[in-house]
């Protein structure tokens, strides 16, 4: 029987060709990683993909905060630590530890999960699940909680749309939370990312958006952060917060 | 001192969350993971970005063609194994093996590099690298060497505009590779893809694209197959082609 660790690690390698413009990690690549090194750690523990879609149950992401110290560079090693904080019926909270090659923390995240039956569409009991299986761990995540998120009001944001295609979905025929992400993060420039990095970055998952959907994005930045919202018709699908910092390559 | 191994391996394992609309193994991941694999061979090497990027040099893709027999299904192990066919002053043939977790060879690629002086935009001349540095293999790689494209005519094609963004961007500060392929696959709909699967697909990166920038995209589809080109003004950028085969999910 394959054990059952309450922290899982994976450690990688930044390649050039996955690196933004400032030769950086991305923060769609860390959200990358996030999704893929809690799905490596729920397939270990037993409830991943395989043994859930049994049930016609599946993993849906809920809500995601990261806030990053230092973005790694091109050629830098990294590496991603995840354990489940608490789980209740409704909610399992998995975080984060994102260090660099020298153990130095570099980064947090904080995620929030729901089991989601397929089939009827409705959530299902995760306290329902073999406790084992969720091996619930002390280490800390000194990062705040996602916060509620208020929508940006049509009158101070600017507003742009988009429609949502092929490459943009899932294996649920959903929107790729990534593409949430690349679509909020494209309404700035390059001459803005060259400036400013993002510190911490929020998101809620209200609704899935689908192929060939057109969905307006709504951002108010000051200047020091942005409070985004992508709605479908008069609905918030998503909505995102940046805190921005200033861009100082070392 | 590092070995230099000929053919170069690596393990991966298709998760829910990369894989696509019919939870298969996306074309731009296999593409992404040629670029991954290329990189870290060559980093192996002693011909990766570090080492050329104190000259001013890097590995800039020139040509790639992909054949898939079959598409990794989620939650299976897949491997791509590397080698360097052949190379000259200005070109090196790098060449891909594709296999399932039960060894089946599931598709083959074939890349042509070129090394970029980024300091005069001049090819930098291959054959004055170190030999050892480029071990060549002969491992059959028994697909067509990616041929010379035509653009399709205006009178013949659909045609659509797209603007580059912040997140379409690589290090180099032109638009990633990746990104050149999901404009020309957003071109289908999720019906096409549905019954539709690219058999095989080759790409020619003429000239690089950049922030800002507004292309079109060509399109002609005789239903077996398609030309694709992506035109900056009056000159084509990037030139494609796929062939189509039916999908028949197993």
């Amino acid at each position: 029987m394959m054990e059952k660790p309450k922290v899982y690690t994976q450690n990688y390698f930044l390649t050039a060709g996955e690196s933004n413009a400032e030769g950086r990690m991305p923060l769609t690549l860390v959200a990358e990683r996030i999704i893929e090194v809690a799905t490596e750690h729920a397939n270990v523990l037993g409830i991943g993909y395989a043994a859930l879609i049994q049930h016609n149950i599946g993993w849906v992401l809920s809500r995601m905060s990261i806030e990053m110290y230092r973005y790694p560079t091109i050629n830098e090693t990294y590496t991603f630590e995840t354990w489940i904080e608490s789980y209740n019926r409704m909610f399992s909270n998995r975080n984060f530890r994102i260090t660099d090659g020298d153990g130095n923390v570099i980064g947090y995240a904080r995620t929030v999960w729901v089991a989601m039956n397929f089939e009827t569409r409705t959530l299902a009991d995760i306290s329902a699940f073999d406790r084992d299986s969720f091996p619930t761990d002390d280490t800390e995540c000194p990062i705040e909680r996602t916060p509620r998120l208020r929508t940006p009001a049509e009158a101070e944001a600017d507003k742009s749309s988009y429609t949502f295609r092929y490459c943009d979905l899932d294996f649920n025929r959903h929107v790729n939370t990534i593409r949430y992400l690349d679509l909020i993060l494209n309404h700035w420039s390059l001459d803005h990312y060259d400036t400013h990095v993002a510190n911490r970055f929020d998101i809620l998952f209200h609704r899935e958006c689908h192929y060939g959907q057109t969905v307006d994005l709504l951002v108010s930045d000051d200047g020091d952060s942005a409070l985004c919202a992508i709605n479908a018709g008069d609905q918030t699908a998503i909505a995102a917060a940046i805190r921005w910092g200033l861009w100082k390559p070392e």
